[in-house]
C-alpha cells in the first residue's frame, strides 16, 4: 500500500486534527468528538445544515462547512456512517433556535443511524428534519427514484440551501428547495480502476483490463453496466445520454453541470471530459450555467468521474452564485 | 492504461477548451493559440504576470489565471516547455502598458524559452522582466541556490506577486518583492508511486516495493536519496528537518506553508501530513500562518506530497491573504 498515514485506526482523527489546524480560520471541533463545525457559529435565528458521511471522501464534507454552506459535519469511520448519537451532537451544536435540516445522502447505514439520530434530537426539543438526496440513476430504475442512493449531484442541494440558509429562511422552505434541487438532478458515474482501501490496503474491486464501469457507486458499489474502453468523447456521449434521458432533460432547459473526479483521475482528464460534455448539451439545446469541474467528493485513488446535471431555474442559480467561504469549495 | 482521453496529440487543445467551457466567466483564450487569458483583463498601467509552463500538471497553471493572480499561461506540450514564441505571445497580451513579470519556474527548457522569449518581447519594445523561479533543495546543493530547480513553492510567488500587481506597484517593485519571496522559500517533495505518461501510457519512473524517493522533482526527475517507507509522521519529520535547516528557519520565524498534493495521493493523507508538519514547526517555536492544503501542481496521478516554507513578513502575509478570483486557488 502507498498511502501515507500512520495507523489505519487513527485516520479519522489525525485528518480532522489536520484540517484544523490548517484551516482553524475556518472551522473547529467539538471538543474531542468527530464533529467538524465552523469556527464562527451561523448568526441565532438561522437553521443549521448538518450532514453526517463516513470518512476517505475528503475533501467531503469537512471541507464544505463554513459560511454559505454546512454548520457541522458528523465524521463517521472510513466509508461508514457516523453513530446516531454522533449525528445528533452535530445536529444539536447546528440549532441556533431555527431548527436544523440533516442532510442525508441515501446510503443504508446513513439512513438507518440518520433516523436515529433524529428520534434523538427531536426527544431534546430540537426541530430537525430530515432531507434524503438520492441522484444516481444506476442505482435504481426511473419511477422509483426515492430507492436511488446519493451521489455527487448532491452537490448542489448542500451550495443551493446552504446560501438560503445563509439568508434566513425558514426550515420548511429549505427543505422543500432541497426537494426542489434534488428532484432535478440526476448523476451517473464511471470507473476504470479501484480506489485502495486504507484500511485493507486491498483494491476495492475488481475491474478487468480495458474495461469501464458504469453507474459506480461512491463506496465503490458495483457498477451496473460494464463497457469496452473507449475515448473519452465516447464515455461522455454514453454517459450523458443516460442522464438525459432519465429526468428527462430537454431542449431548452438550462442546468447546472458538475464533472467530479473520483480520486485518481487527472483534472487534464476531467476538463476534456466536460469539453465533450459541453459539446453534448449544446446539441441537445441544453445550456449550462457556472459549471463545476474537480474532484470534491472522492473514493480514495478511484479513477473515473461522473456526471451530474440539475435542471435549474432562476432561484437555484442565484444560489448557486452566492458568495461561499469554504475551504474547499470554489467556483 | 486507464486515462480517460481522446488521443495523445490533441490533450493540451482539448483540455484549453474544456477549461473555457467551463470557466468563462474567468478565463478565454488567444484565438488558435494555446495561451489561457484573463475574461476580462487587468486595468491599464498595471503590470502583467505571464507564466509558460508544459502541460499536464493542471491546476497549475491554467487554474491561477485571474484577478489576484496571473494575467496569461502559455501552454507547451505535456511536460514540455512553451515555443519562445508563444510566451512572447503571453507576455505581448499581458501588457498593459506597464511592462510584464515573466514568472519562470527554472528546468532547462523553461529558461532557454523563457530567455528568448523575453529577447522578442524587447524586440518589439515591451518591458518585460523574467524571474527565475527555484525552491527545490534536493535539486543542487546550500550555496547554489540558483541552480536548483522550481518546485510548488513557487506558489508564493504567484499568490504574492499576483496580489501586489493587482494593487498597481511597477515592475521593479515586483521583482524585488519576487525574489524576496523566493529567497525565503525551500521545499522538497516525496514521491511513493509514479504517475503514468498520458504520452506512452508508461509509468514515470520505477520504485521499489517499501520504497520511498525524496526529492523527487515535479517531472518525475530521479529523487536524491531514498528512504523506507514509514510511517506518515517520520516521512513528515524527515522531510521538514530537511527544509528548516536549508535557509534556516529559526524559531520566532513566521512562515507561510504548503502542502502540495502530487495527484494520487487523497487529501485525507495530505491534512495528516500537514497534521505531522504542525507539530514539528509548534516543536521549533515557528508558527504557520494561514497553510494551504491541497492538490494544485501535479505529476499526473504521481502519489506523494511536497512540503513548500516561506519565511514571511507582515507584507507578504497581507498579500498571501489579499483577495483572489481563479477557479482553482483557494485558501
Amino acid at each position: 500500500m502507498n498511502k501515507l498515514i500512520n495507523a489505519p485506526e487513527r485516520i479519522v482523527d489525525e485528518l480532522i486534527e489536520g484540517y484544523i489546524a490548517a484551516y482553524g480560520d475556518y472551522v473547529s471541533r467539538i471538543k474531542d468528538r468527530r464533529v467538524v463545525v465552523r469556527a464562527k457559529p451561523k448568526a441565532t435565528g438561522k437553521v443549521g445544515l448538518v450532514i453526517g458521511n463516513g470518512s476517505g471522501h475528503e475533501p467531503i464534507a469537512v471541507g464544505w462547512v463554513g459560511r454559505g454552506m454546512l454548520d457541522a459535519n458528523a465524521l463517521g469511520e472510513i466509508f461508514a456512517a457516523p453513530a446516531p448519537t454522533l449525528i445528533a451532537d452535530a445536529v444539536r451544536v447546528a440549532d441556533r433556535g431555527a431548527g436544523v435540516l440533516l442532510l442525508v445522502s441515501q446510503h443504508a447505514g446513513d439512513v438507518i443511524n440518520a433516523e436515529l439520530a433524529v428520534e434523538l434530537a427531536r426527544g431534546e426539543g430540537i426541530d430537525v428534519e430530515p432531507l434524503f438526496m438520492y441522484d444516481d440513476i444506476a442505482s435504481a430504475p426511473k419511477g422509483r427514484e426515492d430507492e436511488r442512493r446519493g451521489a455527487p449531484g448532491t452537490t448542489f442541494i448542500y451550495k443551493i440551501v446552504g446560501a438560503r440558509a445563509e439568508e434566513g429562511a425558514d426550515l420548511a422552505e429549505l427543505k422543500s428547495l432541497g426537494e426542489r434541487v434534488r428532484d432535478n438532478t440526476r448523476t451517473l458515474a464511471a470507473a476504470v480502476a479501484p480506489g485502495i482501501s486504507p484500511l485493507t490496503g486491498e483494491p476495492m474491486f475488481t475491474l478487468p483490463e480495458g474495461e469501464i464501469f458504469l453507474g459506480m457507486g461512491v463506496h465503490g458499489e458495483p457498477g451496473f453496466r460494464r463497457m469496452k474502453s473507449a475515448s473519452a468523447d465516447e464515455v461522455v456521449a454514453t454517459m450523458t445520454e443516460g442522464i438525459l434521458a432519465d429526468l428527462p432533460f430537454e431542449s431548452g432547459n438550462e442546468v447546472l453541470a458538475f464533472v467530479n473526479g473520483a480520486g485518481g483521475t487527472t483534472l487534464m482528464e476531467l476538463l476534456i471530459a466536460y469539453r465533450a460534455l459541453a459539446a453534448t448539451l449544446a446539441e441537445r439545446g441544453i445550456r449550462a450555467h457556472r459549471p463545476l469541474v474537480g474532484e470534491y467528493i472522492t473514493t480514495q485513488e478511484m479513477a473515473g468521474f461522473s456526471i451530474s446535471l440539475c435542471r435549474t431555474d432562476a432561484e437555484m442559480k442565484r444560489l448557486w452564485d452566492a458568495p461561499v467561504a469554504v475551504p474547499f469549495f470554489h467556483r
